[in-house]
């Protein structure tokens, strides 16, 4: 089958990306004259990107700006989860749609007072795969990984390794309790992209979240260099 | 953007699933004709599908006859981790794909001597979401769930909750130390599918696992009679 399949294919997801691409540079250009850092955080379902933002908000509080708009199939629990911690969040509901894009997010924008803001923060749908390849018009991907989902899922997903401008290594409090090989997680980080950062957090103690905060605060200081996908 | 995005969009993927139909139903006879079950199993990254598929091999030597496939973007370390459980295992690597389908099923099953077989294990792409649509000819479809991943995992992803003959949740050894709400799971996956089981388990301590291979062993008995996507 495969081969009649995928030329049908390929020119239909091109030119979704391409209009996609679009809408996310103007996003882009839009967030970096406001001076607002936007961030796309990637990780699987359960790997505690809601929580990572309960924490990181109420860190912020008084400190930074933020809007958070998060995706998820279905439910608003996660947007209701953060609205306790935040007066701009706007859940996007995808249906069966595997990834936020950069139509979503400007319709989601529309919604939030941008003149109140100085960071931006999308969690997308929790997936590994699909998101890494739609641009947003973030100026930064976050890739998070939990060590409660195994010490390989670096290895298992290349592209958002190579994608992310940070990868955290979220839930270290349950190190403990299951097995994980750090080393042999950072090695596989390593081959795939040698630079990035990795930050170990975890949500529910605390621990390692100054740095994360840290991370934001340097990279609005940068003037939130954009890193559209290649 | 999107609505004239999603009128090109959409009829590609009918095609796309209309020709992915016609050979699962090819492989779906196939596996009847020989007394074959095939159970399409579906998780997220780190819900311990292939952990879980190594105590089911350990469990099932000298009982049962079984062949695995199983499918990730990169790496065969599951494969090489079942290979030490099970003479036929073979190791599909999807690239940039987030799901397996149809075609690669048949040509993975061109390495498998089927007549030395009478269980067949495929453990999918590990997403909650893409590789609930794309029938592969299975007998059933089982959903994974963690308890490391959250109580809220079976509310958002409805179709995997509903399109389940099985729902494993995952983990149970951990309990003590995460939350998770069980009740709440419980009830969000009886809104979605009333009559589906919910096996709880655990493939560190063994408990559950009897549950899961009579379950596997009745499905047998009963001609794994065949439950494709509506």
């Amino acid at each position: 089958m495969s081969e009649s399949v995928r030329t049908t294919r390929v020119p239909v997801v091109e030119r979704v990306l391409e209009v996609n691409d679009q809408l996310a540079a103007t996003t882009r250009a839009d967030l970096e004259r406001r001076g607002i850092l936007a961030v796309d955080i990637i990780g699987a379902p359960g790997s505690g990107k809601t929580a990572l933002l309960e924490a990181t908000l109420r860190a912020l509080k008084g400190r930074r700006h933020p809007a958070v708009l998060v995706g998820d199939l279905a439910t608003r629990r996660d947007g209701d989860r953060l609205a306790r911690w935040c007066d701009q969040v706007v859940q996007i509901s995808t249906g069966q749609g595997c990834h936020l894009d950069a139509g979503q997010i400007r319709d989601a924008l529309m919604q939030v007072d941008l003149s109140e803001v100085d960071l931006l923060l999308i969690e997308n749908v929790g997936n590994l795969i699909c998101p890494v390849g739609f641009d947003l018009g973030q100026a930064a991907k976050v890739g998070v990984f939990a060590v409660t989902d195994g010490d390989d899922k670096a290895a298992k997903h290349p592209y958002l390794v190579q994608a992310a401008d940070v990868l955290l290594l979220n839930k270290i409090d349950l190190l403990p309790y299951v097995s994980f090989d750090g080393p042999l997680f950072q090695a596989d980080v390593r081959l795939l992209n040698p630079t990035v950062p990795i930050l170990e957090v975890s949500s529910t103690t605390g621990a390692g979240l100054d740095a994360w905060l840290d991370w934001l605060d340097r990279k609005s200081a940068d003037g939130g260099a954009s890193t559209p996908i290649a």
